[in-house]
């Protein structure tokens, strides 16, 4: 880090906040297309998919798929698909996750929970026509855009981060923790798994959709993705003890009123942020063999730890 | 139909039964692979889901993948991959249709539901967890068998008979229909989505997998796969009238109990009856650009219709 002018900061902190709401607008444009649905069903399973998918969100997975696609000089319209394809993923998860089966959590970007707004039958066929709705944009006919070879595997790995390897499997671990002291290296592999392998997942589908599968660059972009992923739900249990709801658009206390072990409640809230930072710094770290053209990404594993909502 | 003796009919169902078995095997190992995971995120799941799928079961699906293939002259190993995804799919269907939200059933496939065996958070796992190791097996790197843009293809297929325009859109009308009463076209427009585009599906794919992606025979499998599909579903609606639960593995009269419309309700039994076979017809027609290497889809659609479980 060099010193800068303060006023070369704040132009630049400004140019990438633009960048990033920039991704925000096409990602959401790219979701309403694909949730443009010839044949829902019912129009109330269409409308209860727009309801849980449009208009809110930080669209974080999305933004990681078309910075480092960018960074790896792929044109947007080729990231397009893989950055809905994990923001539907995403999205699937929370629908389920918030099932009373499940969290049972009533609020939802700062919204009533799919299931509050609409019913629990129709909250689960949301996030299974969700989860098939990513694979159908993932393997959509394109003219142009990466092999069909790599366009498997990003199927691959979308699976890999969806299935019991990834979010569900770190979900069952979730609940099967409530109530229970777990040490910090269960708490890290179980946040690897829930949160962290998707957001691996986006970073590596923006570099195979750049048509970068191999190499320094993707090695060291996966291990970017593996720990920004962890540090990002570090700083998500932070938040849950120290957020402004109203800032967060969902109620915070949940962990400990489920009695979940977080980070914060394992380690303490200190050790806590000290870790999210650190692997902050190995995850920068990571993107050396990308030199400039790491920047971006940089910025966002900033903005991920320095979070408030 | 030629008349033959009746041991040559015997003796060539009884081959045909040994083959069915012999698929039905062979899926079993194949499911038993996808579901020997390395990493199942807890005991619990992964037992979930083997308890789910592994053992019981007619294996409809796989058996279509399967016949269909080995028509067109594919090599079996070809089409295992495309076998256990459409049973995988079908599993997560049952298994999240059967949750208390949605039909609330106890039995299936004569054994406690997953939801009543474990708990309905895994339950709700399961299915998701299920769907993904679907594409993953669907995408899995295989030296030999159909070219990348055809598996694309594959997948594509699946994800369209899993999500809205295929079996959730179809459970999100069967939902919406409770307690309703229907015309004929729209059950017909319920169970086509439901259950057939799964069973559609499967014939599609057992095409594809033996690199057959056009023509007229791939347009006639189309037509028996939707069909067919159709036809078994109302076969589903009259054995849930006047099935034996004990061979069925599964309770009767749910559809009533459900106020349920289904095509005995709408029709009554014996134009449910009808309907059934004059789709078998018209599902056994269409094979004809198979010529003899159809012979033994035929026999698949006249055991749909027959069948008692």
């Amino acid at each position: 880090v060099t010193a800068t002018p303060v006023t070369a900061d704040v132009t630049e902190a400004n140019a990438f906040a633009r960048r990033i709401a920039g991704y925000k607008d096409r990602v959401e444009r790219v979701l309403e297309r694909a949730l443009s649905l010839p044949d829902p069903g019912t129009d109330r399973l269409g409308e209860a998919m727009r309801y849980s998918v449009l208009g809110a969100g930080k669209r974080l997975r999305p933004t990681l798929v078309y910075l480092t696609g960018e960074a790896l000089g792929a044109p947007l319209p080729q990231l397009d698909g893989p950055a809905a394809a994990v923001e539907l993923i995403h999205v699937y998860s929370l629908v389920h996750d918030d099932l009373p089966a499940m969290d049972d959590d009533d609020l939802r970007r700062g919204r009533p929970t799919c299931h509050r707004a609409y019913d629990e039958a129709t909250a689960i066929l949301v996030g299974d026509a969700l989860q098939a709705l990513a694979f159908a944009v993932l393997a959509e006919e394109s003219p142009s855009g990466p092999s069909a070879q790599l366009r498997l595997e990003m199927i691959r790995v979308l699976a890999a981060a969806t299935g019991t390897s990834g979010m569900a499997g770190g979900q069952a671990v979730d609940l099967a923790a409530v109530g229970r002291k777990l040490p910090e290296t269960a708490i890290e592999d179980m946040h690897r798994r829930k949160t962290g392998a998707l957001i691996r997942g986006s970073v590596v589908l923006g570099a195979l959709a750049a048509g970068v599968s191999g190499g320094p660059e993707f090695a060291g972009l996966e291990r970017f993705g593996a720990e920004i992923g962890l540090a990002f739900q570090i700083q998500d249990d932070i938040l849950d003890v120290e957020g402004d709801p109203a800032v967060l658009g969902k109620s915070t206390g949940a962990d400990a009123a489920h009695a979940k072990p977080t980070y914060p409640s394992t380690v303490g809230l200190e050790r806590a942020r000290l870790r999210a930072r650190e692997l902050r710094d190995t995850a920068i770290g990571a993107l050396a063999p990308l030199g400039h053209r790491g920047a971006a990404l940089v910025q966002l594993a900033n903005f991920i730890v320095n979070r408030a909502s």
